[in-house]
């Protein structure tokens, strides 16, 4: 059962509302005595949080985070690791006149039927104002990896497609990913994007976006076949990011117009390492990682909520329009990278954590 | 923790190897009092096993199913329903030329890599012939949920497009697909199909498939957010498929093409009937079902077993060739589609299941 | 996995240690729509917390807690409903002459042994201070049973035994169990257990207790065999709050004086009602609940913390001695009354859910 | 969720009723390339297997165990281990006669309730057969652990009290609790236990049981607070256990008679050596291991099966009388100890690999 939870040996637990008072995250089974620098924390998500650029809603939180437990002159005990957020800048009211209408595509209408309730302020529960922990949880994750791979294992991610603009991927600079405010790998976009958002936005739309994750250095055997596969479960937890609609790994949906003589990875020793001569299947065979570079896509749909009006229905279940105005992002596609690292680290260290026990 | 179970309030665990002397299954949670039809749950196996067609693989495993536990008087019991299948047709020794190279695009290495071992024939552990087990499970789970469901829930799958072959998706007629041996919604495609497969099979090549899965009258309010979201679990449970590579949900990765004022599912009544003017959202909104159609696809890769020569390494880690010469399928994607259903069936079976517990 | 928390559907995970900044809980997969009145949640709370009489610890906490999540217009929303107490008065300098030395009885030589770190101000994570979030997520537990139970479902608990002073098992009046000090459900050994207290404290010593925990109108049920028996649920519960050493149900140990004559309960037909002749099961019939009363005692040790000097090692493993001056209770198991209530409604709460998603 | 399942990392799935054609058990998460001796596991059945002496059970079943998957060349590959046992001697017709009421002290009527159906044949899935393959899975753990553990740890149990008579408990004598059919470790009890036994027999009666366990070796810092105490998770295996109505730890009970003073182990260093003055605590503080030896008790209760007449109800809820005439054990608590050392290494097997993922 995990409604709330996420993760096995490690575990965190969501909660909070988009308008109630705080947010917060508990991380539970984290191994005792690592530090933990909470500035490290912080930055990451400062990547995430809003009001940063034109690129972003305007809603500012400066989402500071604070721990309340499970540290001890600076380092893991052990026990849980409490997280919190106080919410600053809600306005609930910008929510009033759309708090008896069901917003087209968002989770307002199965909300309100599986729970009989629904708090409409920001979206409630179902916000993606929730992925601020998710990050949080990621970045106590990433400090475990790091401690425990050799040579580190090291996650990027940067947006390859806004609307119909895709970035050139042999293109991928991983440096340049943290110097823009796309996340994008490659400079030659940049200024297609800027239009192309700047436009959506005047015109009250939203674009959607495809965003790719590599993992370099993640240890070969992680994932635990057949029901905790690592694709299986990276695609679990990536689904569950607010707004992604799809998954594939290595050449993925594209593997269809190849056949089996020329989709397999073919090996080698090369210099008496292993070499793979090409990654179809994104670094993950029956489940278990290979040792080459995890890969996989995801697509992040355009927010649903846009200036223009759109034909909804009531609580009453009358016929109606609706125009949402409150704060949004044009591409909330772009928000949606920071998370994603944050779920591919944390899957990955609680799979290497049940690694580890079973090494006899 | 789930190596080899899958579920929560209902749950099964798989067991068995390809080639040893028999496989299994545990379904634990089953409600009690439920009429089970061993003919029913056969017919699901023999939809999905091998030997059928010469479009599938030639290993001829009867697949008999038997039922060792959890019935009484022909109903379920509440006690844990065992299945079991001895193995027939197994040729081990078609595998001992190849037992000492890892198979490219196959779980051998990694296998090797994770557990210091690897029964090599026919993948062990690591072959889709567990996959037999989840169509029983599955076929559980389905009569438990024409018994909750009113009117009947019902899943419908079919292939929709193998190598560069797709059908045209207007003419998806289920009472086709099972009138024909690839479980295509769409007669105008099958010539191409055959000849396509046969052709691929002749060079010992194999050939990748795109499936899609519907669900009609899934209730409203199935799935539970944030971390046990229904399309989230889907991907989980479809992704643990050997061989699937990617999946994505109603208009999935197309939706970057498109933009938020065209791209969320607007309401209306129409006599007194919700109606969702497109289905972009594939039926799920928030991770909780909406009553719409539940519609997703999936990549199955080509089977990576051929007969043309493949670049390798031995477990000495010495540079080798191989070609795997066992009896494979042409299109393993084809008998994937009663497996995806079965895991369609099962977790949604579950969430029903969490779901009704919810209900003061 | 579960650390640090409890439950399947119904979830609590708390967090916190006894003198950090605050502690707290989060209750997920708890129902919509339930009225919540925090001043019900308080006034359990308010049973449990010190420095109420002289037969407890000095330590002065409010423990007023609040709400953060989950919670819509006074009434759950399906969402985690998040739990707070600011810490108040730690005086954690009352430690700081014992933090180099192993504390006997207490769990400071294990949790540093495990963990190599201990916060040894208050016992850290593994102080008695965590029980305060299992009695608010206990009095959530209560509220759920009460929409649910028919009729209504009730716990009753009470010390029946101090040091060697027993109460007579026939007086066992309910109404008096929350009119003492002691939660002694009779009259006539109050005087006894004054004087035993009293003078205990006086010299620096403590004392165990036997708490008796009877169900009233538990459906009938109630229980997931083989391995969520209702009766090895409650032991599991029962036995994670501190200082608990032994658990028994119905007649318990002294069973092995009976025979199976005499030992199993009759049954007969009483005006159309069942009627148990006897009450040796403790309610509990293979694991599931019988409809009779629940009936279960167990043993809280007395407080290893005391005044008189006893023979300890240092952290350096030197031979040392400690005398522990902190503020404790003289018997801590008068404090455990409320936390066993509350284990018992919450795992009781959480198999009722189980129970209903089964009945098809 | 686990009804049939028990455990985390290492997980068992047991299934199978008394009077079916098989029972079975599936072991999950278990480590690679542990030689698994078959011979070993069958002589730990045979131990606890009925027919063997005048003082068990009639019923004579072989409980010849198989595996049918998990094992390559000997060792375990990191896959599911399945066991299997066919019965055999199964004469459901002696239940014919009492198919229709509700054997008092037995789970008939409550398994009744909850299923809506029963199995009456020896007591279907509540029966004691059931630990047949808790033993299987205990062994299998008992393997595991004698590889990780230096010294190696070691489990031993024997049968302290029947009906009022108890051994001396100064002599406990390891090596000849294997050497009597009442797994005592004190000679001088046997006499009795005998004509108490045979007399109860005649009778048509039956006896209860106190057993004790004994951990010797114990790795220091098993178990995880504070929701999976080894406390915790030993009460909740153990109570799991047909017949078992209690348990106690270290001195248990008793601990009320003690005080503060007296209560708690002091400490001192003995030639470089940590030395615990005493065990009150059985070898467990804050529900973790101190490396003590871990002693606990548990009570069996006298089969409720016996051949004097009592009264009870039918299925029609009429008032009826029942005599057993089943084959029973006159003391059933002496097949429950190699049950109770199964769950304890069990136990043990699944927090000690919780434990070693967690050692950065």
């Amino acid at each position: 059962m995990s409604h709330n939870s996420y993760g096995n040996l490690l575990k965190f637990t969501t909660w909070g509302e988009s308008h109630g008072e705080a947010i917060g995250c508990v991380v539970d089974g984290y191994p005792a005595n690592i530090p933990i620098d909470i500035k490290f924390i912080q930055s990451k998500l400062n990547l995430r949080r809003p009001g940063q650029s034109k690129f972003t809603t305007q809603r500012n939180e400066k989402d500071e985070i604070k721990i309340l437990s499970g540290l001890f002159n600076g380092k893991s005990t052990g026990s849980p690791i409490s997280f919190i957020i106080f919410n600053k800048d809600q306005r609930s009211k910008d929510y009033s006149n759309i708090q008896n209408k069901y917003r087209p595509g968002h989770a307002d209408f199965t909300y309100h039927m599986k729970y009989k309730n629904f708090d409409y302020r920001g979206g409630g529960r179902s916000s993606a104002r929730e992925t601020a922990m998710r990050v949080a949880a990621g970045a106590l994750s990433e400090i475990l990896i790091s401690k425990i791979t050799k040579p580190k294992m090291k996650i990027t991610s940067g947006v390859i497609q806004i609307g119909n603009e895709k970035i050139i991927n042999e293109k991928w600079n991983e440096n340049f990913i943290n110097k823009n405010p796309f996340f994008s790998p490659d400079k030659n976009v940049i200024k297609k994007w800027e239009n192309l958002i700047l436009t959506h936005r005047k015109n009250g739309s939203s674009l959607g976006a495809i965003i790719e994750v590599r993992v370099k250095n993640c240890p070969v055997g992680i994932g635990e076949p057949i029901y905790q596969k690592l694709d299986s479960e990276l695609s679990k937890a990536i689904m569950s990011i607010n707004a992604v609609k799809g998954i594939e790994f290595g050449t993925g949906f594209k593997l269809v117009e190849l056949d089996g003589t020329n989709s397999s990875d073919q090996m080698s020793m090369n210099k008496n390492k292993l070499k793979f001569h090409s990654n179809h299947s994104g670094g993950i065979l029956g489940g278990i990682s290979s040792g080459q570079d995890i890969i996989f896509r995801y697509i992040v749909k355009p927010t649903s909520s846009v200036l223009s009006e759109k034909k909804t229905v009531t609580k009453k279940m009358k016929n109606s329009v609706i125009k949402t105005k409150g704060r949004h992002d044009p591409c909330v596609g772009i928000r949606a990278v920071p998370v994603g690292i944050a779920m591919t680290n944390f899957v990955i260290a609680d799979l290497l954590l049940i690694s580890k026990s079973k090494l006899i």
